[in-house]
């Protein structure tokens, strides 16, 4: 059977993995004889500017098939963008149909977190109003792994991994001084604390793990933060504690809050956070007189394709060719997720949901695995994440640094 | 022939391939039939107290030598102490030699510094005073690569390959979005700059590379700093900026110092320094009015083992090994160094020069090397640098982590 055109963009912030499940649909789509797969540049703010490429112009063989998997963040480019409420401006709707009937699109793909599910929904309830026969496929990704209905997101078991890699090294560096010290990691998640946790998979025969972590699902109070600390200390010298970027305290504010000369709000009115760690190291320091330093994960946590999980970039590439599937079965306005049938051994299936169900909802860390005065995570949380870590997918190396595939 | 007992140290801030030299020494001292190869814990300062252990207790097959070289920061531990001068305080060094008679050492050896050269040197000439003939050599280690006399110093190629790999990631992660936007990256760096320059060996055939990099060899200005920003941002949209922690303004002052609400001294009087790219993304920011973000890539740049470079682990290996065979051959005092033979093809040999030569010495960046009005390097660095980047070693894997080898 004949595929009709394809066009496929990613949406918000980029993972390690989210260029596999670009390959996913691509490849996909080709081998179902789809004769071209456009990519939008930028999501659906570059479409709207007629802004795209012939992927088989830039993907040309195996070579480059397998080089993309290895490149981090969105190859065609990303956006933060809000499709309107039809009703209100149907102007957008109609342009961006117009761009899609004059490159005889059949099937839409669209990479993204809850904003992107979003974009689904709206474009296939109004291909709906107008009939139109082009079907709207969502493909879920994001670190934070905060999307409803699935078990977890493409580009979790990244950040996850790296995350708990990067805080046993940490820890290793940290007990090499003979000194007291307290070390404070400060981690991505602005609402929500998974990648927080995935600091305590680094607790193994060889690590003792993070002594505390503070998730944004909690209330951050110093007080109890510094009494915590010196529980921990009677016992040893080197602590090590992993912080949510995003923790707030009762009145509501962020803690990095207390250290910046300003801080700037990014379309969505979000404040852009960063300084977590540096202040609550300084503070710590200076209320227990000891050396303390602040460590600062940043964008290498969503970014880091030299350390990506294996499984990962299976499932990412299996979340876009599913969603194609799906797409030739006639699905529209739904979202790819994952069913967990068992943690041990690990098997998972495909299925999908209502985009509707994803958009504007977040899944946040369940309270009931919230342990130690909130200071921890239960075993629950190490069973749920630990198989989603596993596995490795050597870069390519050339000239002693990773190679990416990249557009101009 | 039977080699004398054997004991070694590793002193101040540790590397990804710290652990390698160490294994050098070890493997090669128990091959030329050395009895007891100890390990002070914490280095000279361990000692004192009698902290150490025999290494074949840990290290007892091949398996646990491989695993030791990945694995970072200081297996035995380390210190930051500076021996006193033996004319004001002997008792130390009566102490010191009472134990390393006590265990029948012949030989020793310490991976550090330029303080930890002062250390060998300080030792050696005391062994000639008392007329002990118990040998001291020096195994170099740091990753700023500012030790004198030698080409360049183990663990710099490896936080090199880690700082040039992550600011590719971070260059691909920063153009997905369309907008415009300043990303200032902070790398380690009190005095020299090698490892800010070392960003720029991410500009290759898939990365433009950061496209300021500032160094504390040269004095910060921010209308300068300013000035040039704005002149890229006539071509470029999206700009990558690599600081050095310990950058200055022309009045002496660190840069960071203007963020921080108090700033530690450590032992020796050194301010911890970070802050630096969060307080300059806040001013550029604000000044511009454009999107802006600090990166800090903090200890991770000095133990990210799960990334070395495979030249670096060998030459680490090396450093170890003939610092022992210089020892059989009497040498005492010394430091292992090496000299550049070609950068193409790369051709080096090991050689060794005096302690008392490297002892509290910086070598900085050349001047001639520093170009663009202090904002970039020549390609003299690249030549220099890029062969100490090649190669790989690849973690061993444990659910999803790497491993290491530990004590206790």
């Amino acid at each position: 059977m004949q595929l009709g055109n394809v066009i496929v963009g990613q949406s918000g912030g980029p993972t390690s993995v989210i260029n596999s499940s670009l390959v996913g649909v691509f490849k996909t789509a080709k081998d179902a004889g789809c004769a071209h797969v456009y990519g939008m540049r930028h999501g659906i703010e570059g479409l709207l500017s007629e802004q795209y490429v012939d992927m088989s112009e830039y993907v040309r063989n195996d070579l480059d098939i397998e080089l993309l998997k290895r490149t981090p963040s969105s190859f065609l480019g990303t956006c933060r963008y809000k499709l309107p409420d039809f009703k209100k401006d149907e102007d957008t709707y109609k342009k961006i149909f117009e761009i899609l009937k004059k490159l005889d699109i059949k099937h839409f793909f669209y990479i993204g977190g809850n904003d992107s599910m979003d974009t689904i929904d709206k474009l296939s309830k109004y291909a709906e109003i107008i009939k139109s026969d082009i079907t709207f496929i969502g493909v879920p990704k994001t670190i934070d792994n905060d999307l409803a209905m699935t078990d977890h997101t493409p580009g979790y078991g990244s950040a996850a991994k790296y995350i708990a890699s990067a805080m046993k090294e940490i820890i290793r560096d940290a007990n090499t001084y003979p000194n007291e010290s307290i070390n404070i990691v400060e981690i991505m998640g602005r609402d929500a604390g998974w990648l927080t946790c995935a600091s305590t998979l680094s607790r193994s025969e060889d690590c003792m793990g993070p002594d505390i972590i503070c998730l944004p699902e909690t209330v951050f109070d110093f007080n109890q933060f510094i009494n915590k600390i010196n529980e921990i200390r009677k016992e040893k010298k080197i602590i090590t504690i992993a912080v949510s970027e995003g923790i707030k305290t009762a009145n509501g504010k962020y803690v990095c809050e207390e250290n910046r000369q300003s801080m700037h709000e990014d379309a969505f009115g979000h404040k852009t956070l960063g300084g977590t760690a540096l202040y609550l190291a300084d503070a710590v320091g200076a209320e227990l007189g000891i050396k303390s330093r602040g460590i600062v994960f940043s964008t290498l946590q969503r970014c880091a394709s030299h350390l990506v999980s294996r499984r990962d970039i299976t499932e990412a590439f299996t979340a876009g060719a599913d969603g194609v599937q799906l797409a030739l079965q006639g699905g529209t306005g739904k979202m790819i997720i994952f069913e967990r049938i068992s943690n041990n051994p690990y098997q998972l299936k495909t299925a999908s949901c209502p985009a509707s169900a994803v958009a504007n909802v977040e899944k946040r860390v369940p309270s009931e695995w919230i342990i130690n005065d909130n200071s921890y995570v239960s075993k629950e949380f190490s069973d749920y994440a630990r198989p989603l870590i596993i596995g490795e997918l050597s870069p390519f190396m050339v000239d002693g640094l990773p190679r990416h595939l990249f557009i101009d």
